[in-house]
């Protein structure tokens, strides 16, 4: 048996070690049109950044390593430029010499990936992306010719643009970061990114929401807002589209995401060709439709699963969560599932639940605050996703709530998780088991909730704010307009609040539900300001940073 | 409604602080026989070592902040004396006065809690425990009134006792750990604990396995070994023991456990009284019969059903998997459901994976080394137990593990798990992931594998050990008679190995996963060592420091 790869990095590779693995015999070439292998793609940044300081460490193996391990033959500088599915054959362009040359399959695997998109960076603009070992060769031959402070400016504030802002701040370069949209880290809900946005600014970064790059000007660029900003280098991160067009060419189906089309097995259409990795459609675990994730652990998994179903094992993709992480200046953002604006653009039903929980035991030092979301079914008590931002513990929680939703928890059995408690580690119930709480009680009718964004409204309405901090928090900050009674007050100046729908708000959410626990049993009509001031203060901030000519409905969850 | 609860720490606190939310009318009387409520048990080892610098950060509530808050009626310094079930009342004395009254009841909720085991320890040996805030009072105050070092002996190794050698250590004083069994850290199997063994003794600690305090001596105490040690204090941490003598008195059903015996809504043989806590039986989520976990997060969850299920709520309690974290000298040690010595011991058949992977991506800086050990049911594929111990992510994992068993995910299923990967995380197959593919090709028979301490029989029945590692790792230190063919050799050398049954193995066990394929199809009788190397060595480790006198079946699990 012959099996062509076309590709050598995440999904690729591990197709072919594990062919290896479960069969001695195979015959397995992996063709790669760049020039390396299985290279650490998602350590290029801090390469940049100076974080990762031996070119060397991010060439996790060598096409002689990987033939003397497991006698792969892996030849890098070629591209495969054509299938003829009939011959059951590849034809193969060497890049340095442009000779071509016919390769015979048995199966194929197609584990190109993706190319950066293209068509919102003018063309004819000098750009880079980062995305292979010859990018950042590139990008740090360029910044090091450069006298005195370099400028970048970097396109599109999704992953891969707030890593390369991260590094390239690390290395000293002044920073415009250039966004379409109105918020950074378009994955998170915007009243999460608030925090993000709010380090950007600490970092000395000049962030531009709403504006695109227009041209090229004299020594940088000219922005769509009619200023001219600096730029010895400008890196596009707009984002990736799947790399279909060898598919395309040959027939293999592409499907309506965009991505090829593959069964739970990685087949394609074709029962010979299988595909793995960015540019493939996954199964999304919320909708069970195709979608695009482009992560490279579902390449790794993926790609073992067609070495296993090529070898003639049991292999089904799992639908895929799309959990994701980004470091960023020590803080740290992760989220799997759908966002809230996904769910409102999906027209599906939603409950959501914010808190301000600290990283470990607050008696203990060191713990550090984050902020979570939780969006869940309201009929099924589904977790349909989740956002967490903030210090130390968020990729455990991110972790925790991931493997919650693969083992099909509720967002109430959150509760029962027993998570490992010491004081340095975590609190005695732990921010998952928290949120588990809150949840409950939303679901169990024990509390009502009111979002940050429907406040306004419920106001107008005639609903009156009642803030339950203490006096000194809230002549520290508050939002205007609301009557201030202690919680520790409250069951004895029942008499001074008014016969009117009431809102009670804390600082994170937690005395506002025992201020609406006595309210309601009192005989006031009361809901709890989900995640308190916090939320709703970084609610208003994501607002403001939204152009006016926005409409209601775009900027925030309707 | 007047319901009385008898203990004002995590469990009693719990019900009270959830019943009034849920009953604004309720009377709620605690009685704390000591002369804190709601103190930070978890973290007073912590103020002994001056980590915790605020005495006030161990009292996270009195009972004034609980009366302005919650309308708690918290008396502390009363000791409920006894119950009479009939009459609904309870005698309560004051600990200081002597005065008692009698206090009627419509619920009543014990959280008495735990008592220190007594027997161990000789009577008469001036010891004291670290359980309560009196006991670091008096600790404190015994070391800031020694001149010169001060010396300590603390006996037993578990959770409290290396908490309390750790904060001893930190605060100067000269430890002597005194353990009766034949390791460190009880909860862990053998080979699992020798990082903490050797650590404990990296830090200056005068560790005696094997021993126990025999009688008080001049300037210190006399050990089993006939040896004197100083001591300016003696801690004892041999473990606890339900507190049911007030339970008992009144007939309430004490299980076989020796807890007092609940039903899943806390409820005991008497309908009028429940019980939480230390002092109360939990569920096991392994084999569903009654044990003792002593878990301030169990306590709190227990206590927060038990005023769910008085206010008439659904409440029902899970099984426990007695997830606990410990942490030292920056060592992280953490498990979750049962260790591979309790399925021994019950007789129920088990597979076991070790492996020792990197807290992240080895080509970004800081990565940690860890050490897990999974334990899956054969012939289900669930997992029925995890440890490790190692840097910084061991307790990202363990909440992992402890998420999938809740989850009911199998061990092949860690395999699909999406968890967060960019390169300061994780790696893009996470341990945990990396986990599930060893257990995926156990369970399919891809791979069989041999324990560390299965290879001496081995090999005395005329297996032969192959190590693949590299030459230079050989010479580093390797397995006695072992053969060296490292793996990328190995299809060259096949005519090199005997005719005979091969065990291969390598540092960790992945290098030895491929030569056993490699072997296998080849057409050899092979096995995998797992773990490799460093499993093997901390398994051998862990036996040298096993009294002669130990019969192999208590000293490995046969």
């Amino acid at each position: 048996m012959k099996t062509i790869i076309v590709g050598g990095v995440a999904g690729g590779m591990s197709a072919a070690t594990r062919l290896r693995r479960l069969d001695e015999t195979a015959d397995i070439i992996v063709f790669e049109r760049g020039h390396y292998v299985s290279f650490a793609n998602c350590g290029l940044p801090y390469y940049v950044g100076g974080v990762i300081t031996e070119r060397s460490n991010l060439l996790l193996q060598t096409p002689e390593s990987l033939s003397a391990r497991f006698r792969l033959d892996v030849r890098v500088d070629h591209e495969v430029t054509a299938i003829d599915r009939a011959a059951k054959t590849v034809t193969v362009r060497q890049t340095q010499t442009g000779a071509e040359t016919v390769e015979s399959y048995d199966r194929l695997i197609l584990a190109a990936g993706a190319l950066a998109r293209t068509g919102i960076t003018p063309a004819g603009l000098a750009t880079r992306t980062l995305r292979t070992v010859d990018d950042v060769d590139h990008i740090t031959a360029l910044l090091a010719a450069v006298t005195g402070q370099a400028s970048a400016v970097v396109i599109g504030a999704g992953f891969i643009g707030l890593e390369a802002v991260e590094n390239l701040v690390h290395r000293g370069v002044h920073v415009t970061l250039v966004e379409f949209g109105s918020q950074v880290f378009g994955p998170f809900d915007a009243e999460m990114a608030a925090p993000i946005f709010d380090e950007l600014l600490v970092q000395g970064v000049d962030v531009r929401l709403n504006t695109t790059v227009v041209a090229s000007a004299d020594g940088g660029v000219e922005l769509s807002d009619g200023s001219v900003v600096p730029a010895d280098l400008v890196i596009d991160s707009v984002g990736v589209l799947p790399d279909t067009s060898l598919a395309a060419r040959a027939g293999i189906t592409i499907g309506a995401s965009g991505g090829i089309a593959v069964d739970g097995s990685q087949q394609t259409n074709d029962p010979s060709i299988y595909a793995v990795g960015d540019g493939v459609e996954k199964i999304d675990a919320i909708d069970e439709n195709p979608t695009l994730i482009t992560m490279a652990g579902l390449a790794n998994r993926h790609g073992r699963a067609t070495a296993d179903s090529i070898a003639g094992e049991p292999a089904s993709a799992a639908p895929a969560l799309g959990t994701a992480i980004l470091g960023l200046f020590g803080l740290t953002a992760a989220m799997v599932g759908w966002s809230e604006k996904r769910l409102v653009r999906a027209g599906r039903a939603h409950r959501v639940v914010h808190t301000h929980p600290a990283s470990h035991a607050t008696y203990y030092p060191g713990a550090e605050g984050m902020s979570m979301k939780l969006l869940i079914d309201p009929a099924t008590d589904a977790i349909l996703g989740a956002q967490i931002v903030g210090g130390s513990g968020v990729d455990k929680r991110i972790d925790i709530l991931a493997t919650a939703m693969t083992g099909a928890l509720t967002a109430s059995a959150l509760t029962r998780l027993e998570l490992a408690y010491a004081p340095q580690y975590s609190s005695a119930k732990d921010p998952i088991n928290q949120l588990g709480y809150v949840a409950e009680n939303l679901a169990a009718g024990t509390t009502r909730a009111l979002q940050w964004h429907e406040l306004a409204a419920a106001r107008a309405a005639g609903a009156v704010l009642v803030d339950v901090r203490s006096a000194g928090e809230f002549a520290a900050g508050n939002i205007p307009g609301a009557i201030n009674v202690p919680l520790d007050e409250l069951r004895d100046r029942l008499d001074e609040l008014p016969d009117a729908p009431l809102i009670v708000h804390c600082q994170v959410g937690q005395r506002g539900h025992t201020a609406a626990r006595i309210l309601s049993q009192s005989g006031f009509d009361v809901q709890n300001l989900d995640g308190g001031y916090r939320t709703w203060t970084a609610g208003e901030t994501s607002l403001s940073l939204t152009p006016a000519r926005a409409t209601n409905s775009e900027r925030i969850p309707a």
